[in-house]
């Protein structure tokens, strides 16, 4: 009888399980039976023959990594705004934008109208393009509908694209993502509706965690919390898109929530961090964003690593302020503009993005996992995050299956 | 008998061939023959049945640009500075690094201790990833190579790098981008040996044209005059890295003689773009080490455009600065990073880029020109800016020949 369905011998391993350093293994042996990983270690140390060990063995050379773990994504849109990027770069202000009908509004009003199939199929070439460069697990967030039928489209292709790609999707539901034109002047009413829509969705087993945009120009701190009472009733875990362009202590909101994650968290004070610190909850850096906004106000790294908050990188994929399609470009960035080490960099990308989705099977390759990993064309895993472009991933395999190319 | 060997249909076009926009033609029609293209209009403007007409007819959607042109490369080296760029992120100082034995003497050591085809299987993948995300034609400089030998190698493997995917490479002889280590203390001395090499590599057909690294570290504007003086007697062109850390009047130096390019060009002052305007000298903008050094200084793009310079874009791909495998993100930096408008970089990369090269047969769709073209899976070709990441190109085109996936 064979230990293995599938066996793959000869490339170093950065199992990244270990609380430091990549966890390298060289010359290494990765075994798995049922999508799980049964063996993790160096060839020599496997009980036998390879090939009477397992029923197909693999032999590979260059780097196998965790598959990638986008945890942050607004990846189901329909329509794009590069249209509102080319106005913007020939000097058009953000007034003239809003007057040619563009702004986030622009990708409501195109992803009301497309139908569940259209929105499918624009999403899921997205998707694609992230799993062709890495990615075996992702998160994606509702907040492009902003009505109950729009709002469950999207979730509904976030389900859809899993499934059919053979990777995790977790999915959040961001309806306090910005106020549609129909609840103007009315925020405290579309949270209302917003809390009413939640227990529908969620028996529908659409909702995996709640998320809102606490911001000036998104909701207030009081209207999130009521959402997050709402989650809490069902037992939904929390997020938010927190301190981004303000400090309104969202990371100490979501913190007293026992939240998963505060994201962007430019403008969080020592005392959000030490609240994150306390509940557990990741910083999701998303450098994305930054860059294309050209902010200059960093995230509070030093106070990150000093208080032990695990920091996750995300795309943050979305058509307004983050059209990013490569985890990978998004470590890079993380580590050009907030000076990541290449290893935080990838720790954020699977242990740390693992942990801020609440996926405790994943992000490391260890025995128990699922065998969810990454073949690289690489000689170091920095090279992970010091290419910009190119293509590096020769095989991504999920739950111990190659996807095959074209995705 | 048929008119074309090729004849693509549908997708819209952006020739370029105009002197501002797009050159937009709707559901266009791409004719070739002998590699050149004999017909581009709309489709309604064919003289006849497509099917008549040409011996393949290909319906497609999306966009067609021309091929994209990459005009500064090193991409030929061996090795990679992934580990230094983690050093660095660790905190490591330049010195530290140096004594670590990096920086890029480190790339000189390997590239010289590879043989020829070593050198060219590292180096073509490199290419193949470039050509994968719409390059058809680039420039690849010697210059890790600093004897004659390594020299000579570097362009051989260059050579062949053409020959071997069907594009067109322009080589430029880059002896003069630092001082071997062999040569410490004696820069003029070093810069006779490579006047004494260039005529006996022109003579085997391996320079295109001739280039140095002109600044505080690199090389004098009075050495650069030596050997742009012997570059003049073969009667090849010059380019020059200028004014990238400091203003070396460098730009004026290779307009003088009537230069292709001067490259980088973020110190140049005012007198030396009128310069290169007089001299017609393209500004080659590299936003790759820009933003891979962190740089701030911005080259005075409006006297560019004031003063009619044409602003090509390039990768400058190299393992120290510009780790940057696809110029279309080379692209979507120029936008960010120089605030270029999406019409100025895709024109960068094609007609400006064509021009920085001498290539007057190519970076247009006009009749007459190569058929080296792009269709992308995009709605509006600032997408090209716009997308950091993905995968775009659906087909490549040189010389009417569709290049193979995976190249
Ligand atoms: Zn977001
Ligand atoms: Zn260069």
């Amino acid at each position: 009888m064979t230990h293995f369905e599938g066996l793959l011998l000869g490339a170093s391993l950065a199992t990244l399980d270990a609380p430091a350093g990549y966890g390298e293994i060289r010359d290494g042996a990765l075994g798995w039976r049922d999508g799980v990983l049964t063996f993790v270690g160096p060839r020599t140390a496997l009980p036998g023959d390879p090939h009477a060990l397992a029923r197909e063995v693999i032999e590979a050379d260059g780097w196998i990594t965790p598959g990638l773990i986008d945890c942050h994504t607004h990846l189901v849109f329909a329509g794009d705004r590069a249209a509102e990027f080319e106005m913007r770069l020939q000097g058009a202000s953000y007034e003239a934008i809003a007057r040619a009908g563009g702004g986030i509004l622009s990708t409501v009003r195109a992803t009301r109208e497309a139908d569940e199939d259209a929105l499918l199929a624009q999403s899921i070439a997205r998707a694609r393009m992230l799993v062709a460069d890495g990615v075996t697990a992702l998160e994606i967030k509702s907040g492009y509908g902003l009505d109950f039928a729009s709002e469950r489209r999207m979730l509904r292709v976030a389900r859809r694209i899993g499934e059919a790609l053979g990777i995790a999707v977790r999915t959040s539901y961001l309806a306090a993502h910005a106020l549609p034109p129909e609840y103007a002047g009315r925020a405290d009413d579309y949270i209302d509706a917003a809390i009413d829509w939640l227990p529908r969705l969620h028996a529908e087993g659409l909702v995996d965690a709640v998320d809102a945009f606490c911001e000036g120009i998104g909701f207030s701190p009081d209207q999130t919390r009521r959402l997050f009472e709402a989650a809490r009733t069902l037992g939904l875990p929390v997020k938010l898109h927190a301190d981004q362009l303000s400090d309104l202590e969202g990371a100490a909101l979501v913190a007293e929530f026992g939240g998963l994650s505060a994201d962007h968290v430019e403008h969080t004070s020592e005392a959000g961090v030490r609240a994150m610190a306390q509940a557990g909850t990741v910083a999701v850096l998303l450098p994305g964003a930054f860059h294309v906004l050209r902010e200059t106000k960093l995230p509070p790294l030093d106070l990150f690593r000093a208080h032990g908050v695990p920091m996750a990188v995300a795309t943050d994929c979305n058509p307004g302020t983050s059209p990013l399609l490569s985890l990978r470009q998004a470590m890079q960035l993380a580590c050009t503009h907030f000076r990541l080490t290449p290893e935080e960099a990838l720790r954020g990308a699977t242990v740390h993005a693992a942990r801020a989705l609440g996926l405790a099977d994943r992000g490391a390759l260890r025995v128990g996992m699922r065998a969810d990993f990454v073949q690289w064309n690489i000689r170091h895993p920095a090279e992970l995050c010091y290419w910009l472009g190119g293509r590096w991933a020769e095989a991504v395999y999920a739950g111990g299956h190659r996807l095959q190319e074209p995705l």
